[in-house]
């Protein structure tokens, strides 16, 4: 089988002490060249890093569908490098290309047009598959396609469900660069207000967590023109890059006693009509539930897995109160629609990525990760 | 002040058992004839029985809002007998009215056009007005504006905010007494899947409890053409009337060990995409909510104000599996836009209530109230 060599961050089975990161590394790989149905190979320019590339890339092995070693990502984008067979999207090798979660296509929701809830969405894109690549010397399989791409890869082989062709969409490589995390993050967050919360002007929206998930949906909350845009985190930079990008009200977590009074203190005593949490932080969650104000509409974006991570919801106030809750993954977006009206926002200035993005050389994917976890890094995108 | 006699089913302080009904008697009471600012004097024609009815009629004095004597009912239908000063409803004497909820037009669900959610509900609808009646002799006051309007009285002093002209609605007194129940029961049923829900036909609509509302849950989900109906109860006659108003499967959960398994297996393994409750009793509760499939609305109506009532869901998968859940009053209705609406599909044959109306003489409303138990009868309504 014939084969190159290119550069990923491969996970390796992780240490005892599971610090996520630790056992990721930067070393060339050999990817294959003949494709199988329905691949591409895609020469990658950027990539964005996701919490949910910490966490899956390392977890202990031992766990459904963790395999090791593998490389994971899934924000990214590139160029076509050759089109494998029964390759049905319309694109062609030297096309550029955006690239978003997997899906199966066949399953309910995937037939009534929402793949963020296919039915195999957790095997399609964290379990990914094994011996995708192999180690340069070619003894050791490496496991790929998290997220049917595994972007954190300078030559990755590509499910073509998730590719988005972006010839008509991107005008340069570093647009491209730049909009390697709509395909995840920030489609999660923009579609979490557009596609579901669906506020009007006269809503008070609550964003916790004001990474780029969270930072995305106050930009999308400032498209809605909402009364109230309350923008809630702990890290003073990221509250003040919240309100340059739209948010009326920043709130700091930090030393504050009683959050559902302060929740409900800064919306004028009404408390906020839509929540979005991006934390999966159960203190903060239960207050901001607690201050939802009449027809509050709490969408859940956080991941938290833990099935002892539950909510007390008096069943009898949620009915009274015409609470609605909505479980949100991947801002229930049909990429090849949504991502290029996103792309239209941006550029009608309405929805500034630039903002919010760093970049770090491949090499440097060590420091991206130590400040994105410091908070000085929102969104930071890796490039080849 | 000028009154004139008319008779009233009167609740008075509850025995010890606190069996809903056994405090309530028929009886002639004293109306006042002089209105107040946005009153009306309607002669009652009939007043459907609602299961609230039921609990705030016979709930211990002593809580908050619960007065005795009192006058309950809240589905009404009359003609106005007289006018107060500043009705700015398009309503004279003679005219028919619908009666449906109270609310205060001011807050900021109202404003938002979701009266339903009037941040005043529980005190302007449950708590009633001290001494708006008084007994025949004018000895006792007697409290009335149950919901605004107090329909279990032949003659009731009504608020205007409860009252839907009817002249160009309805045909006849027969109607009149037919769309009694519309203003509660049958809105809050149609209303949750017209106004709620909104499902399509491709979704598999599971109905919890075939009283008055879910049976017009039933109809609703009928009119929007969905592909599965499932109506579940354990009474026999009700679930046979919910095949012939549209249900496509009748579920008695008699006998039923492991009903997640067979709500599963009713809907051919992947679960209902609807589930409507209006039981609020936690066991069927809990098996239909852990049957939900992808992206599963749940909808609460099942009034249940224990504290203690509490759903055990599990935030991941609520999020991963996209599920959605909205509390429900009213069937989120305004009853001026949806009423007028519901005796359109009633028109073409679409919203058949005469087929679970049944009617009882006001001096035989304890027998409607033992029928109504037993599952005799559906939708009871008592005429004057």
């Amino acid at each position: 089988m014939s084969t190159t060599t290119a550069r990923a961050i491969v996970c390796s089975e992780p240490g005892a002490d599971h610090i996520p990161g630790t056992n990721w590394k930067l070393q060339d790989i050999s990817v294959p060249t003949e494709l199988k149905d329905g691949e591409l190979l895609v020469e990658m320019v950027a990539s964005g890093i996701c919490h949910t590339d910490l966490i899956t890339g390392s977890l202990p092995s031992g766990m459904p569908g963790v395999q090791y070693p593998r490389i994971v990502g899934h924000e990214g984008s590139g160029y076509v490098k050759a089109v494998g067979p029964n390759v049905t999207k319309d694109v062609k090798a030297g096309d550029p290309v955006l690239l978003s979660f997997d899906y199966c296509g066949q399953c309910e929701s995937c037939q009534r047009g929402h793949p963020a809830y296919c039915a195999a969405f957790f095997p399609m894109n964290l379990f990914g598959v094994a011996d995708v690549f192999k180690s340069k010397d070619g003894s050791q399989g490496i496991a790929g396609k998290h997220f049917g791409h595994s972007s954190f890869a300078s030559l990755s082989v590509v499910n073509q469900t998730t590719v988005l062709p972006a010839k008509d969409l991107v005008r340069s490589r570093e647009e491209l660069q730049l909009f390697a995390p709509l395909g995840c993050g920030l489609q999660t967050g923009a579609g979490a207000i557009l596609n579901m919360a669906k506020p009007d002007k006269k809503d008070r929206v609550m964003v916790l967590g004001l990474g780029g998930v969270g930072l995305a949906a106050v930009m999308a909350a400032k498209i809605c023109e909402c009364e109230q845009i309350i923008a809630v985190d702990r890290v003073k930079s990221r509250i003040d890059m919240s309100k340059e990008l739209g948010a009326t009200h920043g709130f700091d977590t930090t030393g504050v006693e009683d959050l559902t009074a302060a929740f409900k203190e800064v919306t004028g005593g009404l408390g906020p009509t839509v929540v979005l949490d991006t934390t999966g932080f159960l203190p903060i969650v239960q207050a901001s539930y607690d201050s939802l104000g009449s027809r509050g509409c709490f969408v859940w974006i956080g991941a938290n897995m833990d099935p002892a991570y539950t909510l007390n919801i008096s069943i009898g106030t949620f009915m009274t109160n015409g609470t609605r809750m909505l479980g949100c993954m991947e801002g229930d977006s049909v990429p090849h629609e949504f991502i290029p009206q996103l792309i239209n926002y941006y550029r009608e200035g309405k929805f500034p990525i630039e903002k919010i993005a760093k970049y770090y050389k491949a090499e440097e994917f060590k420091t991206a990760l130590h400040e994105s976890h410091t908070g000085e890094s929102i969104k930071p995108i890796i490039t080849w």
